[in-house]
């Protein structure tokens, strides 16, 4: 249970600097002892921002906070915290937002709406800013470019490793560069709640441009994960454009550049995404439900979901077992159009059903292998229409149990 | 994890005769050794008979049975098996039910469209009828009025304890009783699915009234529970009224006898859903959660189930700790309309939060003694309306994952 997940990458590398993103990083006493608490992200210019917040009606308080300053559009710094997730702390928790806020403005020398915050950890504690005022100004003469694993490490709560990305590409042959960072270890942990996730590249995009492809990227990765079923009051995922690469800035929508962005944003939040379900409380093993031959793709992914989401379908896997009755079960139940009798499922490349029974020629030793592995694709035909979609789950363990419950705040 | 939940009655007595029912179970060999595992219900006249059926859109050949002849409005036998579920059969589960309906109607001297057929168990695995021929006339001779406990035992399938209520009340003077029988342990239990419930009533009520009357006691009973959040294919409540209890026959849904009538029903429907929670896989509490001052009814009862879905609120609970901050994610994540600086959340009587902060007052040593508490009430108040829903759920421990993952099929 305790250690580092076994679905962890083998090595942790830096990430390449990112043209005109500075990161610090500090131990502030939040909660935790003896590890760094405190990031701070500082643009050199203010960077075009977009954002994608929970959708939980009762939001944490610097969540309300960055949605009411997005439209702005620019972002001069970054303070995240860990430890405290300022969530459910009524007006306490919009003062202390504020009064962070300011604190930050007042050296990275910007309006306070360019200043933006995330929280995780406990929930319904207040969050005294008194820590941040300590160790802003250490923070600021400590900014490096060449810091971005470490700032994955200080915005952990129960992840059991740091989790970032890096993808470099070019445009009219100029290299841009996008690097991420997230947490997230369960959709909410033991009293701890969030994923956060922070995304820089140095292309020149305008915000309302970067919005919408932040929420394509979000739509196939964050939002296609899943380890608990639960939501935070917190996620936030908030991606930065420096504009520090030399190429002509992107403001229109029709821009032809924006093709080989979209895919690399893509592919960096997946990346991320995948690495939040490989250190999902407990997990052993990484699962990919792909659900096609749906009426649509929206009815797709909701299937997918409640496959992804059954606790039966979890346990079974925790258990080796390649239970595809529970999978109907799950098709059953999310609602969706379903013809029991046109139903196959796949473990990995293996039928188990075909056309709403046993596949005939099912072979239960070589399934076995399949479900041993560490990573597992189930795939669910529906045989009805053209509608796909892929949700990423993890097993469920006695260490989820154990994690959750075996624990007194 | 073996052995009789926890949370089980503590003693088991035969339910009375039900005037116009005769039960009689035998060991068939379907799938367990040693146990009995088919039960026969047989009515002396046709009675009329409502259903209510799993809302999954991959049902079980017996529900797509009992669902074809529902409209014809009598039963005059009720055949029921543990061990196999005749779930995901295709063509040769629908020949199953076929040829039972067909070899019950033969002894029961009745048309197919008067015999109902329930089955629990294996899901995937075709049913073979040969069993059913081979005991149905041992079972005939050897029916019986006091046989309601052993019933209700022959359906179980991971089911720790029989689940049985009974009722009486007078119309007109004359008694009335209700009784009866169910079996679920978990929404679907180690590949074998289902929550059965078979009621049956002396009074003499009209096929399509009976249908109103059981679908507003399972709304607030057997549809307001929830173990892990699955559902079954097979999901099956059945209420039959035999008529024999000599008073006027209730025709019109204006009669005023119904209103105690509903009120009966209702509660044992109740009594029997809630058993089926305190038999929930690896449960050692049981939950009730209050939500009020929701916009509505259907509002609060999705909060409500929002609240008793989570893993992690039922995790918390399995921990004993009174984790008040996953009460509001599973609130926020309801989406229904809920104001975070409106919410107070209750443990039993203590108050933990109020208008979106802790409850300045709040005691953890007394909160402590209440989650120590087998039986636990939540209640939690938006503060925005009038409705309000109850629904009622267990906790989630290691035991349950061991259940259902520490297992090949």
């Amino acid at each position: 249970m305790s250690g580092t997940s076994p679905l962890a990458p083998k090595t942790f590398v830096e990430l390449p600097a990112l043209k005109g993103v500075k990161l610090s990083t500090i131990e502030a006493g939040i909660k935790y002892k003896g590890r760094e608490d405190v990031l701070l992200m500082c643009f050199d210019k203010a960077a075009s921002i977009a954002g994608v917040f929970t959708r939980s009606n009762c939001p944490s308080a610097p969540v309300d906070w960055c949605r009411q300053i997005l439209n702005h559009g620019k972002a001069k710094a970054l303070l995240v915290n860990s430890g405290n997730a300022n969530a459910f702390t009524g007006m306490k928790g919009w003062e202390a937002v504020r009064r962070s806020a300011e604190l930050v403005a007042e050296f990275a020398q910007c309006p306070v709406n360019e200043v933006y915050l995330a929280s995780t950890g406990v929930i319904g504690e207040p969050l005294d800013p008194a820590p941040f005022a300590n160790v802003l100004s250490t923070m600021v003469s400590s900014l490096k470019e060449e810091h971005w694993l470490n700032s994955a490490r200080a915005i952990m709560t129960t992840d059991t490793f740091p989790k970032t990305a890096t993808h470099s590409f070019s445009i009219d042959g100029v290299p841009i560069t996008l690097n991420g960072m997230a947490k997230g270890s369960g959709m909410i942990a033991p009293d701890m709640a969030t994923m956060l996730s922070f995304i820089a590249t140095d292309a020149p995009i305008a915000p309302e441009i970067l919005q919408e492809l932040l929420k394509k990227a979000v739509d196939k990765s964050f939002n296609a994960i899943t380890v608990d079923s639960d939501t935070s009051t917190s996620d936030t995922v908030l991606l930065f454009a420096t504009g520090q690469a030399p190429i002509e800035a992107i403001t229109e929508k029709s821009d032809k550049r924006l093709r080989p962005f979209q895919k690399v944003l893509n592919q960096l939040c997946l990346e991320l995404a995948h690495l939040i379900v490989k250190d999902g409380e407990g997990a052993r093993k990484f699962v990919e439900i792909n659900v096609k031959g749906a009426r649509s793709a929206k009815s797709a992914k909701k299937i997918a979901s409640s496959i992804a989401n059954s606790p039966l379908v979890k346990t079974a896997i925790a258990g080796e077992d390649a239970n595809w009755g529970r999978i109907v079960m799950a098709v059953g139940k999310a609602g969706e159009p379903a013809d029991r009798d046109r139903l196959s499922i796949f473990f990995d490349k293996i039928r188990v059903a075909f056309k709403g029974e046993r596949d005939p020629a099912y072979d239960e030793e070589q399934t076995a292998l399949v479900m041993k592995k560490e990573e597992i694709s189930i795939t669910v035909d529906l045989g009805l229409g053209r509608g796909k979609a892929t949700v990423w789950t993890c097993d469920l363990t006695k260490d989820y149990v154990a994690i959750n419950g075996d624990y007194r705040s």
